[in-house]
């Protein structure tokens, strides 16, 4: 087998939750998430958030996690602030619209991070009663393009929306990445305490599918169980994802897979660096973007699986390279043996 | 442990399925559905349906499975026709709705079942065109009370739909026990001649999650993919999907498990009925209803784990009791023996 | 021409409302209802509804109204409970469900007319949280059959309504001919103040179009103006709905041209009563429903415009006759003259 | 009063249409639109258009005309290609994405206009069947800023719309002023046969309010009167709609009214300019753009109503005179005047 780089969805779950769902598959357990391990999950993970209040939902998926909570927390006329390269906006073929909610994109840099200086303008023009409300605004940690919130960036962002009326949401798909980056200097509980509503991404690390969504303030969840059943959300058994994140969640599983791929990809990365590739971005977590030589593309394909990302000019491509929690340092000494 | 016959989403999948989704685990697998069990599972199933040119597509759930599909194959201003205790109309917290169609409900018996002659009067008001249009009619098969469509039933009323230029949809939820049910005489390619689009259910019948959407008549089928997509329907690690459907159709496990089910539901109707216990409807497949008096409630719910369906008056309730694919014998009498 | 007992939008404005309208033609106004004659007809409206706290919006139709403003008052997963033969559920080609919510219809009784004990069973059914929430209930006055709902009947449904979490909506597309009917006990004010939303229909009582929406709770009533310009339903003339409405205030000509109606259709009922005619329902209102014999429809074809209400049985028919403002008592006489 | 150049919907119908309007007020006409007006209107438009085949369909404001049209033009998933600038996206409050479509807006240059070389690099983007489908263009004519189609571009758009398999949608709201600019080199049937849709706007060229839609490809009209119903778009007294726009295609009445608006800007446009104004963008219809110093606004404001685009730099804004059918020579000259 060629080695693997493409991306963090292409293995299963984490032999632990792997082990957990075995385990629990002829107990018989009531559906619908009413069951021990869903009972259990939620307050470990509302334990480790540190906070109680919170309201913790099981969802199946990245773009269904996102549409279900951005659309239950806005009211039909309000819009979510996206940046123009955030999932909600360019990689989900309008599902957010579906709803019947605009999206107004923000240009942001590189590192695709938002600041109260991009939303300010727009919020100025959208004071016309004849334009659509900004109420939210949607954020990625990691962004899409592997950067991460510092602790100082989030809460001057955090501040700018409470004050502003606006929510802040967190699409958290490689959050396991971002808190454990050598960027990143939030705490789990700090960053439940400097968002409105985020999830923790377990697709993209370690389960076979599912996304726990947190709403860390009570006063927002009133009937959201009904809104999820309401948007096909609910699955008959529920207890899967239960035991999937209570696994997750013990020894911190979660943290020490993001942590472990964030590392292979600091291995990676310097590697390729040393080689004198160069890097599209910085990013410190489990997504490396290189530019490389058209020419180049052809040999890569025989030797690994990775994703073309851009064009970046006329011969030159931006690739992407992902690691995640069962790449080895065999995997990327390989890739870089091969690639010498 | 209780007897369980609470209903048929409470055990995992089917040890077989399970193993089949443990042995793809870390392997390597494409994102999306673009994997080979995904697309050997759509070929089998194509095979099994007899329909070399339909359309096949996995999706997570029944709600969800309806949704996508009925929106997908209406106009915005069409609606659906469907017999008022169908789920989509009574179970679902307006997942329908949700997409802009309207249900026009039709009162059906206790059979659950749709006729030419409850839809013509309703086709008869709507061709004024101040009112809605109806476009597709929805069925489901097992119904919600477990009764099934014979051939003759289904001929009749899918000719009345061409005629009509309604499209036929069917809910196969229960489509394992419906179509290897004593009353049944369809085969799975009659059936599947006989409506122009339907789903069959792995969640309620051997997998962990997942419905096999099939579309019949190819020129309904473009963007199909996108709309699921944009519904957020779409599973990052789609390949456990296609492993859990390959291992079902392997063997026609798929119907074993379904007539096995239909068998422990018959033995247990006859075990009751012979000890004066009353239905409340005939049924042939895996769910079973009952009248009881109120007050052998309490007793029931010390020895099994069952339903509550509906008040039958004010001192009668109906339950139900369902059986599944790993419903035992022992289970059966079991729970025969305690209530004697 | 023929006797004009079709319906009551065949007409155009009344006069005086007419003349409103080319009085302000030329003058200048600025546009989308931020003008002084739509200024001054909110402030005259909420006068004479004794609600000076209440939002006063004008839209431009009946089916518009209703669901823009249902659309408005609940949340995505709300749904709206109404009369089966309520306008919102049977006459607007799904224009509610199109926003995405469900209509829970409730049978009514000829008087079509909702109470608290219709309501309840469905109230204690929706409980269940895998069903849709109910929000808000739908009735009009007068109703589609022409009847009104008494001081007694709106108190208790409302005060139900309250403590039930329930917002109550009336489509008041003929609420001049109620609130002036011998059957009823209402005024304008006490009428307010036992809804929490509703509307002054100028449609179908002297405007050329127009509807004037009244959400008489201020707390509810947030961002209304942006779902207004979100559903289209914003005009850029707007003076032109301030102008209609101010000219139906003044001199209570609104009400005037609804009594006027009424007894039209007073001395019509007398007259066909006593030539033996058969009522299907007792209308208070401007809208008559007799059973008529099939055969008779062919003369009354020459003689004038009526309405075929519905089949009644193989060989009669129930056919509707409606009064407006413009009806005078030489069209009433010269019909009943002409049926002799 | 001021010199109003604020817009060109502050003043109400041109005198003969509402003489029309007045004309048939008390006639009694059916409702809905099945009266003669309405019927003959279609015709004449249908004839003026060169398009037999064509469906015709009044609506009552540009907001709901391009929401209505566009979104029963595409399928759900797909998409609305659209000026940055373009009213769909900027200025309707997610009327659009409140019908569950995405716009994909497009960077365009101060004219306003798409071309065959903007959208290109989206659509080959958008092959990705990941990302939403592109399923339509929108256009308007004359564009936000006053600019018009000419032939060979139309020509050259619609060519690469229909290889592309792409609709193309003209906002025609100010159409009478664009077809009769001196830029313009096309006549009413060229236009119509190089769009698939497009509106007559009446609401800014001479009417209380109402824009005729215009289908030109009958295979795609199916069930469109459902649609606009659906949406609360159609009038119960329709038959105004119809009168309008009789009136308004007598004797060439709108395009009439249309050159006589370019006139008149033109006029000012040359005062100023030659009184050394500095023009923001060329604009060869009714609506002018002008850069000026800050502290001119608040003499301007004393003189005349005009409306604030946007900021231009620190010291500068971009205002914007209108100009329209009622708008005489003494007006542009006393304004010119004044501002000497």
């Amino acid at each position: 087998m060629k080695f693997w780089f493409k991306n963090d969805y292409s293995f299963g779950a984490h032999p632990k939750v792997l082990d957990a769902v075995v385990a629990a598959n002829m107990e018989g357990n009531w559906g619908y998430g009413d069951d021990k391990y869903t009972a259990r999950a939620k307050d470990v993970i509302r334990e480790k958030c540190g906070c109680p209040d919170a309201m913790v939902e099981f969802l199946i998926g990245g773009t269904q996690t996102n549409v279900v909570a951005c659309s239950f927390l806005l009211k039909p006329w309000e819009a979510a602030i996206c940046p123009h390269s955030g999932h909600l906006n360019g990689h989900e073929v309008g599902a957010f619209e579906a709803t019947g909610h605009k999206i107004l994109p923000v240009e942001v840099g590189a590192d695709g991070k938002i600041t109260p200086e991009l939303i300010a303008p727009l919020l100025e023009v959208h004071k016309d009663v004849h334009l659509t409300k900004p109420g939210l605004v949607y954020i990625s940690n990691a962004t899409e393009n592997g950067d991460v919130y510092t602790k100082a960036e989030l809460t001057r962002l955090y501040a700018f929306c409470r004050e502003n009326d606006l929510l802040l949401f967190a699409d958290g798909a490689r959050l396991g990445c971002a808190l454990t980056s050598d960027s990143n200097d939030l705490t789990l509980p700090e960053f439940a305490k400097l968002v409105d509503a985020f999830y923790i991404g377990g697709t993209k690390n370690g389960t076979m599918f599912g996304e726990a969504l947190v709403i860390t303030r009570p006063e927002l969840t009133k009937d959201f169980f009904r809104m999820k059943k309401r948007m096909g959300a609910v699955m008959e058994k529920g207890w899967i994802q239960g035991a999937m994140f209570l696994a997750l969640m013990e020894d911190d599983l979660y943290f020490k897979m993001g942590r472990h791929a964030n590392e292979m990809a600091a291995r990676l990365q310097k590697g390729l660096v040393d080689m004198g590739w160069k890097l599209w971005v910085e990013s410190p977590t489990n997504q490396l973007f290189f530019v490389i030589p058209n020419e180049l593309k052809a040999k890569l394909d025989e030797i690994c699986e990775y994703e073309d990302w851009c064009m970046y000019d006329e011969t030159h491509t931006v690739i992407r390279f992902v690691t995640c929690f069962n790449t080895t340092e065999a995997d990327v000494d390989g890739l870089l043996a091969a690639l010498r």
